[in-house]
């Protein structure tokens, strides 16, 4: 087992051949086992490391500086979407079996016997994030989406949590051995040239990633020039705006207020669904309020020296804009920040566009006040791409909240209401997604049961003989899933 | 109505302005569309598009020199699958309408009510081919796609058939103004400069292409340089190996001759599913029945210039190969072109693959002898991407056959057994795809009701009053469609 004081090595070119080799053995091995076993390999992984809690979460804790209760509840999560995944995969409709049997009357011309499936895409690359030390790392959503696809992974480790990304690889990895996966199924390499090396390499199908705007822009660019193009799924920056009508800021102005504080300094700020700017009535009088409960807020340490800089430097960004007020400075000790708090209004954010609606990592929010719905819609059409947007807001204002309502589902993978956007629930019906800049594939999801559709492809079959069909997809309904049989769902054999 | 003699302009960047703002003013309007509402326009610009068929075949005869029987079929083909989406609407899965309860008991900490749904992405611009004047151009598969999707639809007219593009043009927009579609919905423009500003432009969402793959390359990689960008679903080159066991030899090699040879030249051999090559065992003595059933094949137009001269090119670089003879030499003689038939051996294949596996269109196919299943392989194993492979083999030897499945899978985004890849049936369970550099996109299909996906982005909605909510997403089941309640799919209502 890893020390504390281990020595993490960059993976040298020849181990890295190693590993991808072995994951291009274990790609059909790996598609070959059935749903359901699959599923018992990813509740093995989920039940091993909540087994190595112990380990695991200490380790996190020095590593990444968040406080256990919160890395408990991480890795809580962490197992509990590897879990699901297994429950996705026994279910089955994630294969998207159809069934179209052979027509002579079909309406453009006689129609072949054609069955269809989903099938792993191969190979993936997941690049870990630092600020979800398990749950977008070496076991997160990413890995549980590919490994229940059917699709090795390797995974690029945060050079955040290097001691912690070794351990839990070892532990993911051994839980795979133990229920009996191919060899190469799933491995951690480190270091950044690895990570650009695994990239290029023809026998990676699939990258995915979490993290800053210009880091997964660079991979992107890398994975759509190589001489094959491949998909890659960068989960990168968000802005998150809230929007408080005047209703709302009337029956809760208090609770929007020390809600807002809670959510933008969640993780210390570290979260992609970080609140970054509230947008409140001109004449709100809640000032004194938010920041009575920002300077509430205990310091606590950033994740790394990187963040921190990013952080003082965003700071510093956001006040030197002339029509911005700091109303509370958390500049950064070191790691250790207090939340800090601008301010501004609707005319100065659009004239500082470029300045004030770039993401700020850490526990930075700007609130900005509206004179009238107009501006808010104006403020509303200046966001680009986003993972979420927020209305608070009254169900007596419906037909005045509608409007923006529209403008935001344009901009946005999730609309909230009456919430906050921190704290993603992974669930069926969750999408973590959006337009660029906030993903750099915006009809797929990094977080809930359909992120497993990145990692699979459809394969058609024309005329089959029984017997060379993939179980899914014979006449006889093997594996008891849901298929689509000349388009009408229903779990029955075929009439041959 | 559009005279024979019409000189047909270049889009100018003033109309293109006009273009793109009008389908994006469009956009919102035809995504609030209900999915029904939709599906009546789609069978009204069928509808339309069969009414003119007296007028549309005897211009794209003039224009690519096909003759009336295919272009009568391809017509049928382009309005049959405009109601088949029509159907896919009004039966309502494609939403993929999710919705989660709230639940204070799911197992990683309460669940917020979210529910889930595909809306369109927005404008998107296709970029019409010219090997199929009606089923991959102005109203062909990708517009009705996206147009079923609730994009609106900017079509890129190929130059090859100016005439028909803006005529096919007319009666679709004038369908849907019949139909009464938002102003904006749908466009034809023309010009290489327009179509290369347009995929540039921020209002456009997503791009669809069919072509070359030096010209699909060249426009994935302006979607993906843009500032922001964006999906690009490139169907692009071929080769569509066909490989013949013994013991189908031994059964029905006469017949796999002449449909070898009917299958390659359809279409003047000009469609992305030719057979390119086929494998045959070593000793076959199928070289004078198939020679003689080409020579059967009565010479026939290509599409265009550029085309021939691809042509000529192209049989000039495969029998240049040490090792590859000329059986039948039809060089074309201007546009006509008589078809052509190289054959070669599995070695020098392997040997010269750069050569030898780069697709030739038109009316050229290439017979390789392999001399053991090994052999077979390895050949097998050195193709990339392809839209299809072809097994045409006995049931009695799925066990010799299975290992070569297993490579084509990985391979090949449709299986065929003892079939012919040309002619492409549009149904539910069709997948028209695969690795590059058969597409850019190896996830997505062109063809089959699934190709509606790619203009489609999820959203989530998270405790957000029911009056807020899309149709498709209330507790009232207003659409009546098929949606999953808490993963369980149903039609019934949520109990509130």
């Amino acid at each position: 087992m890893t020390q504390p004081d281990t020595v993490i090595s960059n993976t040298t070119p020849e181990e890295l051949e190693g590993v991808l080799a072995s994951a291009a053995e274990a790609a059909r091995p790996l598609a070959d086992l059935r749903p359901a076993e699959r599923a018992a390999l990813l509740r093995g992984v989920a039940d091993a490391l909540d087994a190595a809690a112990d380990k695991l979460v200490p380790l996190a804790m020095e590593e990444s500086h968040l406080p256990e209760a919160r890395l408990r509840g991480e890795l809580a999560r962490t197992t509990f979407q590897l879990r699901l995944f297994g429950e996705v995969l026994e279910e089955g409709s994630y294969l998207e079996a159809y069934i179209d049997p052979a027509d002579p009357d079909w309406g453009m011309g006689p129609r072949p016997d054609l069955r269809r499936m989903l099938v792993p895409l191969g190979p993936a690359l997941v690049y870990a994030a630092s600020n979800f030390p398990f749950a977008f790392s070496v076991a997160g959503g990413d890995t549980a989406a590919a490994l229940a696809a059917g699709s090795p992974v390797i995974v690029k480790a945060h050079s955040g949590h290097p001691r912690l990304s070794l351990r839990t690889g070892e532990v993911v990895a051994q839980a795979l051995v133990d229920g009996g996966a191919p060899i190469g199924t799933f491995a951690v390499v480190f270091g950044f040239d690895c990570g650009v090396a695994a990239l290029k390499d023809p026998r990676i199908k699939a990258g995915s990633f979490t993290g800053s705007i210009p880091g997964g822009r660079a991979l992107f660019e890398l994975a759509s020039s190589r001489p094959d193009p491949i998909p890659f799924y960068g989960e990168l920056g968000s802005l998150n705006p809230v929007f408080v009508t005047p209703g709302a800021l009337a029956a809760r102005g208090e609770e929007i207020a020390s809600g807002y504080a809670a959510s933008f300094t969640l993780g210390v700020g570290q979260f992609c669904t970080k609140p970054g700017l509230l947008f409140l009535p001109a004449g709100h009088g809640l000032d004194e309020t938010i920041v009575s409960a920002v300077r509430g807020i205990n310091p606590a340490p950033l994740l790394n020296g990187r963040i921190a800089e990013g952080y003082s430097d965003g700071l510093e960004r956001l006040a030197a804009v002339p029509g911005v007020s700091v109303l509370v400075d958390g500049a950064a000790d070191g790691l250790v920040t207090a939340p800090s708090l601008v301010k501004t209004t609707v005319p100065v954010l659009l004239e500082h566009a470029d300045a004030l609606l770039e993401e700020c990592f850490g526990p930075v929010s700007l609130v900005v006040e509206y004179a009238e719905d107009d501006e808010l819609l104006a403020a509303a059409s200046a966001f680009a791409g986003n993972l979420t947007a927020t209305v608070q807001g009254e169900e007596s204002e419906a037909d005045a909240v509608a409007p923006l309502l529209d403008v935001l589902r344009d901009r946005a993978g999730r609309l909230l209401w009456n919430g906050w956007p921190t704290g993603v629930s992974v669930t069926y019906a969750m999408h973590h997604g959006g337009s660029w800049p906030a993903t750099t594939a915006s009809i797929h999801t990094s977080v809930g049961t359909t992120a497993i559709r990145r990692f699979l492809r459809p394969v058609s079959y024309q005329s089959m003989p029984q017997a060379a069909l993939p179980e899914a997809l014979r006449d006889e309904n093997l594996l008891g899933i849901p298929r689509r049989v000349n388009n009408v769902l229903t779990t029955d054999d075929v009439k041959a």
